[in-house]
């Protein structure tokens, strides 16, 4: 055994993926910062145990491109859409943006599947590995390293192809039974379901099904304008094209009025909005504080709200924060060394 | 000094007080049980602070009559309606249902306060005061002596006069950041407020003010039915009357779509229902679950719903919770001693 790698074993490496559904990242990281990160649309094909597959093949990735040896992973944060349901105690996904056994009728994936064991089949192959939702990791990366640092009563949400959200009251962070809290984007914004839209889920008069960016989109073609992605609703919005204004402020005013639910059940001090829609920060932010504090005063008076200050590096922070060491955590505060991490290595996959 | 009075001044009592809209009670227990109960309705006139001084002056009533010292109180908790705000770090309610300056257009209250200082009022004369939201003492009722032994993730919802609710996520008890976590009632249903109807608190298109019992019965009225009282209303529709059972069926459908909401965000595994409308226990129960069921799945499919256990000393209860010492829960488990506890005397008072 040579020197360097004696060396080479005794830094602590920690592996993180974020699983979305459309593309999975796979980053390693040591205590000075990220040494490499890979990308990949997210697999949809094959047996249900191809995704657990997809995610280990994606370290394997790279640790072959950072020149880490793979039983030196300390630990593997992942990070993922969700629901979760338990099966003998362990996580298996069940979120119908990935597994076709659950999407509702009309919404085609290329697989059968009605879960996927992303513990039992993860959890064997590393010394520790931590799941968590997405949004509810991005509540802690934001806590430990962006806009709500320090804050106690904090509610991160995206705001993108999906809605999510995470959640610390009194400094505690909400999982819930299996660890499906703040599934903000599944809640209920009519009384009743006569015209409403349908959600991925199943459901009608969901939040998602109104405010994210393909409800978006879709209300703006259904109206009868051109078809054009939610960014390009925004730039007509911005260049004043009335009905992209109207479908524009229609979503903003029905996305406030689910951040203004969730301060209500939880009485947060700040919220963070990220994901692709909140970057169009200008058009929606004034749409979203004039309907947010119209409602009741004594619960969103003192509310703050300020946007994700980790956007570019969330999911890679967020999933790490899930296994980050607590002597990591002040050295990461004050180097930032998410700034200057690798491009993403875009990795092609023939399976998927 | 006589042995009597001493063996008396060695006894640890506590004082527990409920304050909602319309009757406020005091209650004193030691160790063993409740020593006495008065109850009176909530005041409503005079300088803001008349309702700290009625809670003082009703555990000077209720000392009288159980020939306990007022000393001798080793700490009173009050459970109160609310939302509160912080004045100097102290508690004040902002209730719109007690202060007629923050009650909206068209509901009079014979009073102009916009805020009442009930920590700063009472703190000075006890040596501890307990403030919380009625729901959320209630929660902790539940879960140390009630319908919750032991759950983790729990969700109590009173459905009475108003709509509110105590969580706890994870063994984490939800306070917020001024304590005004899970005013459930104050809640969106609908996504636009259009022939919505006005809530309390001035909003539109509230649970609220869809589903509590005078919604209940404003809405039968309305419907052409003739001026009946909520109880009225369920009795019709147990009879088969087919306007009260419509305005039952669509109370309860958008409540239990408030339910999913909440569960949504907290991940809960019990839900418990108390509160006069609750009680309708035959009638609401398949309604609520019916709709409640329907909600994505995977969120709420492992979620139980039970009757509150405690429903007539649930008030005591829950605010003698915030007071009482680790010692006596274990006691009170097995002897239930609010089961005998005498019957609360109704005190007059001009000031009311």
């Amino acid at each position: 055994m040579t020197p360097s790698s004696g060396s080479q074993s005794d830094r602590l490496i920690l592996a993180a993926v974020d699983i979305g559904g459309t593309k999975v990242t796979a980053s390693l990281s040591d205590r000075n910062g990220i040494l490499g990160k890979v990308l990949q649309p997210t697999v949809k094909t094959g047996e249900n145990t191809a995704l657990p597959g997809q995610v280990d093949s994606m370290i394997d990735a790279v640790c072959g491109r950072a020149a880490v040896a793979r039983e030196d992973i300390a630990a593997l944060g992942i990070s993922t859409c969700s629901p979760f349901e338990r099966r003998d105690g362990q996580l298996v996904l069940v979120s119908p943006n990935i597994c076709g056994g659950l999407a509702p009728n009309g919404r085609r994936l290329p697989n059968d599947w009605t879960e996927i064991p992303l513990e039992a089949e993860l959890a064997p192959r590393y010394r520790r590995v931590a799941i968590d939702n997405d949004c509810i990791t991005a509540a802690t990366a934001e806590r430990l390293f962006g806009a709500g640092k320090g804050e106690d009563n904090l509610l991160y949400v995206t705001w993108s192809t999906g809605i999510g959200a995470g959640a610390y009251v009194d400094g505690h962070l909400l999982l819930g039974k299996n660890r499906n809290a703040l599934h903000l984007g599944h809640t209920y914004m009519n009384r009743d379901d006569t015209g409403q839209p349908l959600c991925g889920c199943g459901n009608f008069s969901h939040l998602e099904a109104y405010a994210a960016g393909p409800a978006i989109a879709r209300q703006y073609a259904a109206a009868g304008g051109a078809t054009a992605t939610t960014a390009e609703v925004f730039e007509l919005c911005r260049r004043g094209e009335a009905e992209a204004r109207r479908i524009v402020e229609q979503a903003a005013r029905i996305f406030a009025r689910g951040l203004a639910n969730a301060v209500a059940l939880l009485d947060s001090r700040l919220i963070i909005l990220g994901g692709s829609v909140a970057n169009d920060w200008d058009v929606v932010d004034p749409l979203v504080r004039e309907e947010f504090y119209r409602a009741f005063p004594p619960l969103t008076q003192e509310v703050e709200i300020r946007p994700s200050a980790l956007e570019r590096y969330l999911g890679d922070i967020a999933a790490l924060s899930l296994v980050m060491p607590r002597g990591w955590i002040a050295d990461w505060q004050k180097t930032q060394p998410w700034r200057d991490a690798p491009e993403a290595v875009r990795m092609e996959g023939k399976a998927l």
